[in-house]
């Protein structure tokens, strides 16, 4: 398996300037805020930008998209948006396993789980980190997957690939089913990708 | 598919007393009190009656096995320890679309999805809470599924589809991941039941 993009975004153009830390901090605390009291979909990298006293060009050349400045204000250990394209890279077949593979390495690789589980704790709790977790889920991952399904209702088909990978993150982490939670991704990865394939790819009636 | 058995469980062997309500509700909260503290392992039928103040008989008269007394101490709208079996007697044709029509058809039927999803919330916010719920899907869901897979692996296979169920309730109810959320039972269940029944049957390697 590749090593996931690390989740440290670098300065596009330039090199990083001896500011740019506290910039930055400004920039992911107005995030941060701005996730929270307005959502995913209700932020905007303008407002962000604002929020921190900087120019929303600014926001971009540090963070790129509104995807990886959400993972990155919730310190997710990857970046979504990079990383979900290198595994839809190398085409349809065995992509369900890859998916789970990369998912079970970004997981089990995160001591405790930890800003992952936060995510899924706050939406459990709470509606509103609830539709911020759906949205940045359906813009981050689940709409490039249906664009490259390439099959009939492919937001359905990438839906229902969605259940199973969070139903994995909960029952593995957090339910701890047994012999599940303890099972290497080498045991979980065939059916659990077969699974995945049929959802994408297979028929559905 | 069968109306799912109401949680409402009758006396066995003789007509309800007047004083039966007292009683029941004793138990009821001697039972929720044991969970909490003492979590679904640590609680025995006989400890409830001790803090309840009447003969264990009286709990197994009203209450049948400790996974029904968890259903009804939780005010879940079915009784585990009915229900399943009724879906595996049917036998293992069709085995997996049963399972997510009776698991739709209790979710979308009860309103706002109270008792399972403050079940849910309690585990994924706390640890012992999560060690109650695995505990009790393990007795009450797995093994029955387990024992009746007569395949390789049946504890594997029956926390897979666990999985699968977790996590479509998450994502249907919790994150509302669509058009998952929306969809009908009849646009699910054929996709996820032959991935249940894919994990319950198929290859795993």
């Amino acid at each position: 398996m590749n090593q996931p993009p690390v989740n440290e975004p670098a300065p596009r153009r330039s090199g990083r300037r001896p500011g740019d830390s506290g910039t930055r901090t400004a920039i992911l605390d107005a995030a941060r805020e701005s996730f929270g009291a307005s959502g995913y979909t209700g932020t905007t990298i303008r407002g962000i930008a604002r929020t921190a006293g900087v120019d929303p060009a600014l926001v971009h050349r540090f963070f790129g998209s509104k995807e990886s400045l959400f993972g990155a204000a919730l310190e997710l250990p990857f970046d979504p948006a990079e990383l979900l394209p290198l595994v839809l890279a190398e085409g349809p077949h065995g992509l369900g396993e890859r998916l789970v593979r990369t998912f079970l390495g970004i997981w089990d690789a995160t001591p405790g789980q930890g800003p992952m589980l936060a995510l899924l704790r706050s939406a459990v709790s709470d509606q509103a980190a609830a539709a911020t977790l759906r949205d940045f889920l359906t813009r981050a991952v689940l709409a490039p997957l249906a664009q490259a399904v390439g099959a009939d209702h492919p937001e359905l088909r990438a839906s229902l690939a969605g259940s199973q990978m969070v139903g994995l993150a909960v029952a593995r982490y957090v339910v701890r089913l047994e012999p599940l939670a303890s099972a290497s991704p080498d045991e979980l990865a065939p059916a659990l990708g077969r699974a995945l394939d049929a959802y994408l790819t297979g028929p559905l009636g």
